[in-house]
């Protein structure tokens, strides 16, 4: 197996995967491998919205979702240090081990979705500057919106200080930054996406993790403005299957 | 009629409290006077809570919120500028006329309420260090809670810049080390407060306004952490006179 991104190249090539599961998440299974340092990221065709109140099944999204290892990839070129080690096949990258900070990061472009409801701001908006939100990941309690003064103030996170926030918002800004322009020359518009960072465990330093892909943004399309994301699936709009396949497509 | 607080002490003699309303809010109404930067509050005997969704008349409440011309004048002491200009009578304050901004500063030295239902964190944990919070007032949304991105990348607040922001968050920690202190002496422990500030017409800059009182402030026995606020309305625990009439009595 050759693979441009690793650091520690001559070692993967006697990666293994191994039948033992790290992490089973909605959508995705984290297996481990030979290296105690290298983890396989499986994507499944499971689809789920809500924090996990609707699912369904939608043939062939693992492979979709895969749209992760293009997009880490030219974050990769783009110098950004992140999980990805290299795509494996049709439904698996492999990526390094990081343990996932319990924050998620929202960059938006453009209002939609829950800010426009709470905010009662019409969709399609277009923001002044990127606005940055972090969200604390915790199924309990839906993942509340939370900021700098929560996450210090009550020391909600273990081994998490004010630099390492800053870092990940700075890196939010530029990978923000990065992508808008790699979608518009696909003719996409990159509304929001969320992003996720982790210390990891090789290098001992933070890294952008977890995946980017059509369930982690909203991606419309810049002619038209059809939405060709995860929210044709919370919203029963149809043609999920067809979106995902359609951003693939422009990203090949 | 003397008033220690005016910088425009000769005048105020000449006030005339008009029949004119200028704002009937849920437990205050501002009344005109001959002096078109002068307004009259008073506080009447409506207890709302929840977006006025729970509704009551308290006896003897508005007077009991009269606390707030005690509050004001301390901090009209601690040189912190206000709207306040004098303590009427048992239910009124004479107050300077501000357009007030529609963000409330939420300051927070101890967990309740609404942080701790959102974050799982029980009431009564003590915070590393205060924490603020900006609500976007509107009664329709329901009082969102926004950042600064929020209200600078939307555009949400007409002639409301960063650097007023940052004054009021400053003049909020000011406020909340000035007040935290001052209810210790009285064997209180100012929980999490409330503050609302407004541009004033006359002087030209910005003041902290509004009222501060067991309706706005939770405060807590610090003996034996008994609510003595607005809370044991909220959640009906019943003595919400006799709480508010003893923040009175440790005030005067």
């Amino acid at each position: 197996m050759y693979n441009p991104f690793d650091p520690y190249n001559t070692k993967l090539s006697y990666i293994e995967k191994k039948n033992e599961i790290l992490y089973s998440g909605k959508a995705k299974t984290l297996f481990k491998t030979n290296d105690p340092y290298v983890l396989i990221q499986h994507f499944n065709d499971d689809a789920t919205a809500f924090n996990g109140k609707k699912k369904d099944v939608i043939s062939n999204k693992g492979i979709y979702n895969n749209i992760s290892s293009i997009i880490f990839s030219h974050l990769h070129f783009k110098n950004i240090n992140t999980h990805f080690l290299g795509r494996l096949n049709d439904r698996e990258m492999l990526v390094s081990r990081v343990d996932i900070y319990p924050i998620e990061v929202v960059v938006r472009n453009i209002v939609a979705g829950s800010l426009s409801k709470r905010l009662g701001i019409e969709e399609g908006k277009i923001v002044n500057f990127p606005i940055i939100e972090y969200y604390y990941k915790n199924d309990e309690l839906d993942d509340p919106m939370v900021i700098s003064d929560h996450i210090f103030g009550l020391g909600l996170i273990k081994d998490f200080d004010k630099s390492t926030l800053e870092l990940i918002t700075n890196l939010a800004y530029h990978v923000n930054y990065i992508l808008k322009e790699f979608f518009e020359k696909r003719n996409i518009l990159l509304v929001d996406m969320k992003l996720e960072f982790g210390f990891e465990h090789n290098r001992k330093f933070t890294v952008l993790a977890d995946e980017i892909s059509p369930d982690t943004c909203r991606l419309w399309d810049m002619t038209t403005n059809e939405k060709l994301d995860k929210d044709r699936f919370r919203r029963d709009l149809g043609g999920v299957e067809e979106s995902y396949k359609e951003i693939l497509n422009r990203l090949l």
